[in-house]
């Protein structure tokens, strides 16, 4: 398999986290995400949002969208909860990370310590306040469970963890969040962990 | 099975869609999209992101994110695709259509027909580029095939269409798009097909 992949985007590191707990190799091919020219021609035919990760299985087929990369590398394994309902709020915390979640703390940390260039003030406020209110989400949620989903540590887990445990370089206060802080140490344990430098 | 619903969101009306098309009843309670006071009090034991659609089952267990909906309610029906990849495919273009699309061209007609409060200009023009960037990338998928995935009518479609059918609402011009218009075309010919005022 081959990997458009970004060391710095968590959206790639998620992918990267599950390719080694499944101890699978992949080839993988760094993509600028600040110099975004060029990106037609790179990932035209192969994805349409232009973006990374983008995984090439060694058929030739593409698959884009971190979290339905994750789905799709974890099926038959216990990284995807076993049960119907599992599954489907495992889908509802990725739709949640990608709709709530990434477009402000990611961004934030984008804009603060990667392109080292953000927007209006009041731009960046609106994300600062939307980031935390997932933040408050997730403390809510993992206040009374281990994990977010059946109970284990699952794709739902490596796709909130990417940017929740980098979130600082967005300038987000984790020490207000002592479950999310738990839930962190938890996931940094699970056996073939590694960091999103790795 | 109950429903927290609005009738103006297209997140809701893709619920609505599927259960239809599926021919099951769902009672609907109307939550008000624009005031968002009470939220917490409404939906806090059940969607810790506190928005609607939310799905409550007859067992009480609730599911929340409009795709994570459709998955579930589609498992076993023509609606989701057959095959492993092609599931992985859907769920692309979902997570697409939450990253890329929702927050551009839902926000742009909430903005301008619903709330009628749009922020200053340049933000309104940074959603309007990132929302054509996003019928650029499905115009390109439909040139080439009748629905995004599968060969046939699936949620990926009921995602997609959404939104999309009500753009001009939020003065997107779908004139330059002549793929998307047939499809918008075909999915409004589906069988048990409804509007999203229904």
């Amino acid at each position: 398999m081959l990997l458009y992949d970004s060391q710095v985007s968590g959206n790639c590191y998620k992918v990267r986290l599950l390719l080694a707990q499944l101890g699978l190799d992949c080839e993988r091919r760094e993509i600028d995400v600040v110099d975004r020219s060029g990106r037609s021609e790179l990932l035209g035919e192969i994805n349409p949002a232009l973006r990374v990760p983008t995984l090439v299985l060694d058929d030739g087929r593409a698959l884009a969208e971190s979290n339905a990369i994750l789905w799709f590398l974890s099926l038959g394994t216990r990284y995807l909860p076993d049960e119907s309902f599992e599954r489907a709020k495992a889908l509802q915390w990725m739709f949640f990370e990608q709709y709530s979640h990434e477009p402000n703390i990611a961004v934030l940390r984008y804009w603060l310590s990667i392109a080292a260039a953000a927007p209006p003030e009041p731009v960046v406020e609106a994300r600062r306040r939307a980031g935390y209110e997932a933040l408050d989400a997730m403390e809510r949620e993992l206040a009374t469970r281990e994990f977010l989903v059946a109970g284990r540590y699952t794709i739902a887990d490596i796709a909130l963890y990417a940017y929740t445990h980098v979130a600082e370089e967005g300038g987000f206060d984790l020490s207000r969040y002592p479950a999310i802080g738990r839930w962190l140490d938890r996931v940094a344990a699970q056996p073939g962990h590694k960091p999103i430098t790795a």
